[in-house]
């Protein structure tokens, strides 16, 4: 990332297929999502962006909300002792951290970390909070800003500063709390299958890729249309690990003190990023229904004075009629821009319907449907315009489900069963960008590591349903514990 | 602020009357809104408190979104640099800055500020958005977390770190910018007036009390219970002091040149300190309905094992009716917890209205509702069953009235037109806590610095609308220029 706003002149935007990585940083850009900013390794998000963000908040809010989670807010800073409580936690975020060492004209006695995860502060405060049963399970979530010095910087999917929800809760029992981290796993899944289209494998981490501090990591895995593999959130089991660093203990039942069992979980404004690689094209952003801030565009067109009144008129009662019918729309009446501007300017943005309003249609009483999901003729239908909310609602809930099925047919195609760490190999230096392989392995970090070295590949999830049926692991060939995804990931 | 957890044990909390400061900060700690955290100056939001900060939010965020600002997201590090650009600015803000000196285990080249407030930041981005007179105006809000690093600190109030939202608009013309500072201020006034049930008085601050780099700071002042002033919420108009530290400029019809006029105004989680301290009483917070996470608790109360399950089964009936009909309920169904103990905690934290469901209200098809904003006889009343919806639903608005409306009277009955600077000093001294005093002044800093001095009185407001009729200044009798309220404040 640079420090320059760099908006590229020329009208279209690199190819996908000739360059993913210029392609995805100019959608950002002429789709005006984000910014680059005068701060290192952090972006802006502008209004396009955030209201894609602010969508993705309000729907997944409510389902954390109702698993019983509730909202709160704890310091951005912590103190540098606290990080340093839980040994696999510090040593996993001190190569990351930002550090406050003066405030208010005075050097610190001792330094503030701003927060690059919240375990140790709300575990401090869960140790106020919590003395006996009754108070358990204790369960919140906080939406807010983290920070990790990040060294190699990409828009969206990993930035110095970045937005996202950490949820974190304390339960009586190990068993309430691995449930806990398989619930929300599945909350996560079935947001981001539903509402924001993206097809997901779902598993446990291996061991080099878990969370600094937890027992167990899982997550949920996206596939770009590039082939490499997107972590989409994240669900941790921490067992009594924060606990016992930060004195977590309740009076049980019978009076006697036990240490709580731990979760957290969060997922990041990377979605942004993954809504982008995932349901992009070369027209731009692409946006799934559910997500889109603007789901219809309506552009009055006309060349005439005489046909503007008509035009405008039945443009601003289109408007009306899908608002109050629930339909995200903006009217775009800017004059002194071309339709063709605005077709281009809207599709870049990704809105999935343009409702176009010429005379003709005036006076057939229709108005002319323009797809996102489609290109050429197919793209193209005709609606009554006083049936205009009950096509609108029922094209939109189709695309809806055509953009999951869609995108899970693309990571279908990219999901293949390698015999042999041979043709994985192959697989993974091939032209599609790796893909998902799905392959059988024994479970060791040396295997895990040759895989690494060798194709660039890391272990993504390791499906909770497992085959039983012993066999190889495609690297040592010893007998397979496990089956797991692996792919080169962002 | 303290470090530790302090929550006191005995039911009661210290009478309002007797210490102000400790009754108001053992509100907060026993309706469990925040806590004291291990970070010098920063407090825990805790659920119970963020829930009444994300009501604000999400009806605020509508009110100022009609105004057609748009949310967007600027990084939290502001280079040193950018805070020298503007003089009165770097003045104001440079005694109170947090500063990141190392990331990623190095010393930093130029150290970051962690934010105070975002002009220069935003600024620095509208410099490089802002092309033509076709970019204006630009409206932007964010909502995000600001760091100040206050000496003395108070919960809510003034704390290191806060939430707030800020916008921030450019606009082609100063008469624009100063209608848009007038038209937040006015949004505020209606949001804290309507949905806070809050009184308020509105107006021009004194250059003394002037934002760091504004024109003129426009504000709106609530008064608390005790007698002094808050101020509320703030709308700048910044004139062309930022557009010439940043060169923000654009290029107008005629293809000059031309500055920007700016404006930039927030309210911040400040607001929930004004709630408890307008509204609270000796029994903990009392919250009007608008703003209530929980607007309607039902109490099930039962003492034989035979009446449990109509009293169960009526309660539930009453929650999904209230729950159905839009009324944020909660069904407190906990056992081994008496009637009178949930009586007082929900008291505690300010649900507007109690519904008592007993074997008798059972059989009369009855519930008895007890209103948090009366006490004795009158606070109770009896609703059919079947009409629940209807008799909270028309309580619910009465009562959102009635908490404007007694607050107001509070408000006037403070409120005073001293004749003379001697009966000013004694109301400022006087049992009372100062209240408001509307008096003409001279406008000179010598005057205002007299009465600070003398009183500890600052101005608050100088209303916009002002009388024509000269007096004399109630310093120093020369012809006064303006009338304006003056209060002791936090």
């Amino acid at each position: 990332m640079g420090t320059a706003t760099n908006k590229p002149d020329d009208k279209k935007v690199t190819p996908r297929s000739q360059d993913f990585s210029a392609w995805y940083n100019e959608v950002i850009l002429r789709a005006e999502l984000a910014d680059y900013s005068p701060v290192r390794g952090c972006i802006v998000f502008r209004p396009e962006g955030f209201a894609i963000w602010e969508n993705i908040c309000a729907e997944l809010d409510r389902r954390i909300k109702r698993t019983g989670a509730r909202n709160a807010y704890f310091p951005l800073f912590i103190p540098q002792s606290f990080i340093r409580k839980e040994a696999s936690h510090v040593e996993g975020f001190s190569p990351e951290l930002a550090v406050v060492t003066h405030g208010g004209g005075k050097e610190l006695e001792e330094p503030l970390i701003v927060r690059p995860t919240s375990e140790t502060i709300v575990n401090y405060m869960f140790a106020q909070w919590i003395k006996s049963y009754r108070d358990l399970p204790l369960m919140v979530n906080q939406w807010c800003n983290v920070v990790r010095w990040e060294m190699r910087t990409r828009m969206f999917l990993r930035t110095t500063e970045f937005l996202w929800q950490e949820g974190h809760t304390a339960h009586a029992t190990r068993e309430e709390a691995e449930g806990e981290t398989l619930a929300i796993l599945e909350v996560y899944r079935a947001f981001c299958e539903e509402f924001l289209a993206i097809p997901l494998i779902v598993g446990r981490k291996s061991a080099a890729e878990r969370f600094a501090g937890a027992v167990e990591t899982y997550a949920i895995e996206g596939l770009m249309a590039d082939g490499r593999a997107l972590q989409c959130g994240t669900s941790h089991f921490l067992g009594q690990n924060f606990a016992r660093a930060f004195e977590i203990r309740y009076l049980d039942e019978k009076n006697q003190l036990q240490y709580v069992w731990q979760t957290s979980w969060g997922v990041s404004t990377r979605l942004l990023g993954a809504l982008i690689m995932v349901h992009g094209d070369d027209q731009g952003l692409r946006l799934p229904p559910a997500v889109a801030p603007v789901q219809a565009v309506i552009v009055p067109i006309w060349r005439k004075p005489a046909e503007r009144d008509d035009v405008i008129a039945a443009s601003r009662g289109a408007f009306a009629a899908l608002t109050q019918a629930g339909v995200r729309s903006r009217l775009d009446g800017r004059e002194g821009v071309t339709p063709g501007f605005k077709f281009n300017e809207w599709e870049m943005r990704g809105v999935p319907l343009r409702i176009e309003i010429g005379p003709r249609d005036v006076a057939a009483g229709e108005a002319t449907l323009a797809r996102r999901d489609r290109a050429g003729p197919t793209s193209k239908l005709k609606s009554a315009l006083n049936r205009l909310p009950e096509s609108v609602g029922a094209i939109l809930g189709e695309m809806q489900t055509g953009f999951y099925r869609a995108a899970k047919s693309a990571m279908d195609a990219r999901t293949t069963e390698p015999a042999d760490f041979e043709s994985f190999c192959q697989q993974m230096e091939g032209e599609g960008g790796g893909g998902l392989a799905y392959v059988y392995w024994c479970g060791s970090a040396a295997c895990e590591t040759k895989i690494r070295e060798q194709t660039r590949a890391t272990c993504r999830a390791i499906p909770l349903a497992q085959d039983v049926a012993p066999r190889g692991c495609i690297v040592c060939g010893q007998t397979a514990c496990e089956r797991a995804f692996f792919a080169k990931a962002y």
